[in-house]
């Protein structure tokens, strides 16, 4: 557990080992965080759920840490202000990695001495690093955020590799009575949980992502001027941000590009079109005479997949390297289910009810993990989630129909 | 089918009837449409769908009609902007009212003459009719919510009669396959289509809706300061909006009073709570330890229920009279299940592909219809659908537990 | 003084008289109010400042009209929210109507009693009429942004007859000291007094206003896309309102057409342009290598000036009959003054401290009257104000410039 | 002048001194600029104006220096938004400073170099440290602002000394005819030319700013609470903002407090009141029977007074050191005159145009210097100005009256 926790922890500093400190304070829009605030909250997470409730001597690094790094769990204390994260300066980048060093060795002391660790403590602790791992993928995609509104176009990393997406085929599925979450010892979040039954119509699903090739195909056939391709909402958040490509896209003398942790590239027709909005899914769906999973058949879909393809580790953000069977890695696959709680399922107490629950409304689920996640983080049962017009994860689109495309 | 049409049209004048002129065309916040525009734009539906389609030689009543009271059917005109309805003068309501007039001469005539009338112009004056009750059901919310800004806060309609809700009980159920949703030949929208198998956990769900006395305790236990008890965007709702108690009550004096469509009136402790959004009905029910049910649930619970109880022709819209066995009128109730499309349905083609299924986004189930619901527009499957902050329907709330109370 | 208070009166109603009842209540932007509310608001003054402090037994004629029909007078009650005056369809118009006769009985009662009418009450009755008269004016302007708005672009009223704007030439100026504002006995403003010294230098200023025609040279030499000409506050402005031409002007088939209250009309080269905010006039002056007078400057200019015009009297909004001498009527006139203080002025007690002089920051004064402003209401001291990007007044350009262009 | 330059340039750095690399790129609210982004910007001013023009081979150091660094020169080149200017992190820190030298030696290189040095350079060198100046203050008054939302409220600089201002006097003036603005071979702006002539009426003014004590009687005289003591524009800001003291003022156990560039401090009741917008100053001094001075009347009060007071050289920022006679420094003073043109002055010829001119709307002139003002930046003609509802920069009160207190 111990060598895991420190591997998490290393990971995470890996990951900004690239950044001048001038990028460490830097929240270009309210959704992403600065990289400063990932490490400190991060931090905080283990000191606040860990430390505080275990070792009755120890008191908080900094004083005004409990506010200042809480994201959302009101339970604890109020949360400073999501859309001023990028405007505190102090505590310093350096201190924040002291701050974070001596996290550490309180945890390393805590887990060496076996009498003070109990089960809870443990679960504690990998709660933390599964914690730790969902804000590495968020401090990659702030990170490219951040940059992308630079007019230097900074890089990230340079990044080479490439190979194409097999041809498009359909998987069909008879449906029937199917096991959907998990109620496996390993590790999962409360929303996966618990397993149960759930009746499938029969499907078919593509084995492949939609490539930016075929999603220019939708652009060029005026996908976005299109107002019955789309959701009521959708269309409104399409008039009013002036979308006409995916999130990144510029269209620069004569041909498209978009901007990636290597800097501005040319679009790579035969990858996934990714930074893709569940608006867009949709409506490029519905073009394509398709429609997007339910959770509930991409789960069922590909339970005997490998959790094989393109993470974290990879460093190759822009780029792929995935066999036809590859379904995991690369980009989140936007489904057609709102996010909402699983039959027979409990509410943690505390402030881990917090934690995922609180967020099921208006949110839609997306599957399978991307080139931001790190490998072990990711399951067939793993939900993540977003609201409809989110366009700054690596997302992307998978497409299903009602009936066998044979 | 001529009979109903009349009948349909006139219960539409008939609300209106105790309205003054200046009363027509108040658009008191972007939701509600002025009554004068809901009387022309289900005039503009009858001359769109049946008149200009089959009537080659007809020619808009009004030539600027297609645009300004078109709502939403971007396959045919642009809609005039919504945000402004409130601010146009002319037509002047006797002009309106005169259209109407004719457009019921045009149908009329259309209708008795049998060889211009095949089973398509049948189906589209069903949907009509349709969609007619859905907006006589709007001109009364409407009405009360441009009424309640008002400072001399005016009366509709005097209204008397009263009788309280039955004690809570719960109605067990054993869960199972179940069937869910329509084929019958009798009208329903494409939204409830087709029937179809769903797999249900055992659950309970209470015998009637919650009580304004219930609610009060709600709020009296700090309800609405207790983030906890929220979903996030609720919560976020509740913060921006200053929410404390549901939609129109006001405290005065040591009591909550609420307006009504008579005016203000003390809270009844015994009456269902309304005016709630899911957001409340969801913190409510986590509150009372319970939960919303689905709509499934809901469905699989009522399906041998007659349609019977308080409803837009009885004109109580502040009281009801409901015995235990009364799960239909009175007040809508939420359910836990955003609105999504059915497994197996089909998109129906043209503008009318745009009537249920561009909202399947962001908006949650409610089902059973409410004192403004015309009694013969509601039915055992029909799902009503609105934003999760939404507060100017007549919304209450139904408990269900996962498992028996007993 | 009875005779002026009842032709005031008259002249109001004969303002509404074309109207249609549902165009009473429209309030199409924040600035405007809804006639009905002119109506009202014009006879609460007379009641407030009259009846309530003259007649001991005097109990207000609706209970609640001393905050609904109050404007900005913060020292009498809390005003009902100015942007929700169009919201409000209760008193209808013929009660609002039934209210007007019932003061003005009062009022033709007391002025009828000589024993009961003091100094203060006569003056009372002139500030109500000079009130009437400037609430006259909003009518016109008012109804004319209303009715634009609407896709059917209603006529107020035909209006004929034209006469075109003599050539352009400069009256010189020496400066000097001179005499700037009122101590006369017959009325004026608190903001005109008292008379006063001022120093000026050299300058000259036009016989005219800028006309269309010159005006669409502006235009066409890329004004509207040229950052340099304008005030940074203004470029701003035009930046976020987009705006390319003066308000209700709209460019349809190759030719620039303008919203009038006979309808769309083709410009008029030869009339002046109006419905200009202070930045466009500034902006043009600046362009037309010229500026615009002082308020100083422009009285100076016009002190031998007869009032000969244009009025609201002639109902002729859109066109105009003057000679090279007719400074006054047509269009109100930008001058470069900010409106503040007169020195030595004093500030009026109670509520009437608040008529004028809480509005002294960020409005500009305008100089010379209106199409719509009644005849006997303008005199050469008199100072208009609005905020610089206010364009729905009868508002245009006079050019001056430091010397003489001989 | 090459002595003057980088004396400048050097004090900017001092400035910058007590930073933390972290510091250098917030932007706590649109009105304030990055410290980093003020040392870029006033050295881009440099290269813009002299290098560009005058070294036929020089090309900008960063490619995008002139757009990234240009604030409003609207003739030269498209400005980076300004509202995103602390989402900048690349150039970084020590970029910016390496950029700053590569100019200064060029600078340098140029003024030793006497055959490239004509007037027109002497005079951009001359502009470029007036301008450097005024973000020297700037640099001071944002970086109050970006730490005055940190929690942590760090501190800048601790500083002590202190002394009282004393008893109120009135001075009395007997008006006529004065002279205003400056002609003079010394630098000035061009908005404080030329020399003219004003008539002004008697007046009394005060001997010294307002004092924090003398404010605190208008706040518990509830003067943030009642209207008729503001301007309109003015309470409608106290509405919004829900201002009810000073920026920086906090009530925190039983006495007010302020944020200082020493931390948070106790309120010392015989120092000048600071950070007030004009609108509380125009209240204020309504409360206190009084009202502001013209531009005119200051400048006409204080012509024979020494430039002596507390400045930046000083490093007090909360305290200061004045005898009854120091009339300058300390804190600005707002006047009761709009920033307009004096007569007769003439607008710079191209991007210099828009230095001080476009900026004529609606802003208010503050006269005197502050704290944070360079000492030789200061001139008695010295015409400062800016949005009646800005509190950020240390802004006071000094009143005047119309006739002698005598």
């Amino acid at each position: 557990m111990l060598e895991k926790y420190l591997y998490t922890r290393n990971l995470t500093l890996s990951i900004v080992e690239p950044l001048q400190i001038e990028d460490f304070g830097v929240q270009a829009m309210v959704d992403v965080s600065p990289p400063k605030w990932h490490l400190a909250h991060t931090t905080w997470f283990f000191e606040e759920f860990i430390l505080l409730n275990n070792k009755p001597e120890y008191s908080p690094y900094f004083p005004y840490t409990r506010e200042l790094f809480n994201s959302y769990y009101e339970t604890l204390s109020k949360p400073f202000s999501r859309s001023k994260r990028g405007l505190i300066s102090r505590p310093t980048v350096s201190e924040v990695l002291d701050y974070r060093q001596a996290v550490d060795e309180e945890v390393t002391n805590l887990l060496n001495n076996n009498d003070e660790v109990d089960e809870k403590v443990y679960s504690f602790i990998q709660l933390g690093i599964q914690h730790e791992q969902q804000h590495q993928e968020l401090l990659m995609t702030d990170l490219k955020y951040n940059f992308s509104i630079n007019p230097l176009k900074p890089i990230y990393k340079e990044m080479s590799g490439h190979s194409s997406l097999p041809r498009l085929k359909w998987y069909d599925f008879e449906g029937g009575m199917t096991t959907i979450g998990t109620n496996k010892k390993e590790f999962s979040f409360d929303n996966e949980q618990p397993e149960h039954q759930c009746f499938l119509y029969p499907y078919s699903i593509a084995n492949r992502p939609v490539t930016n090739g075929e999603y220019l195909e939708f652009i060029e056939d005026k996908g976005y001027e299109t107002p019955t391709l789309w959701l009521s909402d959708g269309w409104q958040t399409v008039t009013e941000q002036k979308w006409n490509a995916p999130l990144y896209w510029e269209y620069v003398d004569g041909n498209w590009h978009h901007f990636t942790l290597s800097g501005m590239k040319s679009i790579e027709k035969d990858q996934p079109v990714t930074h893709i909005s569940f608006y867009e899914a949709d409506a490029y769906a519905r073009w394509a005479g398709a429609r997007l999973p339910t959770e509930q058949e991409w789960e069922n879909a590909f339970k005997n997949e490998a959790i094989e393809g393109t993470f974290l580790e990879n460093m190759l953000f822009n780029e792929e390297d995935r066999s036809e069977k590859n379904v995991f890695g690369t980009v989140w696959e936007w489904t057609s289910s709102p996010y909402t709680r699983y039959p027979q399922s409990a509410r943690p107490e505390g402030a881990l009810g917090e934690y995922n629950q609180k967020f099921m409304s208006n949110q839609m689920v997306l599957r399978g993990g991307s080139c931001a996640s790190p490998r072990n983080h990711i399951r067939l049962t793993y939900r993540n989630f977003f609201h409809p017009d989110k366009r700054w994860q690596f997302s992307g689109i998978r497409l299903a129909k009602e009936e066998s495309a044979l």
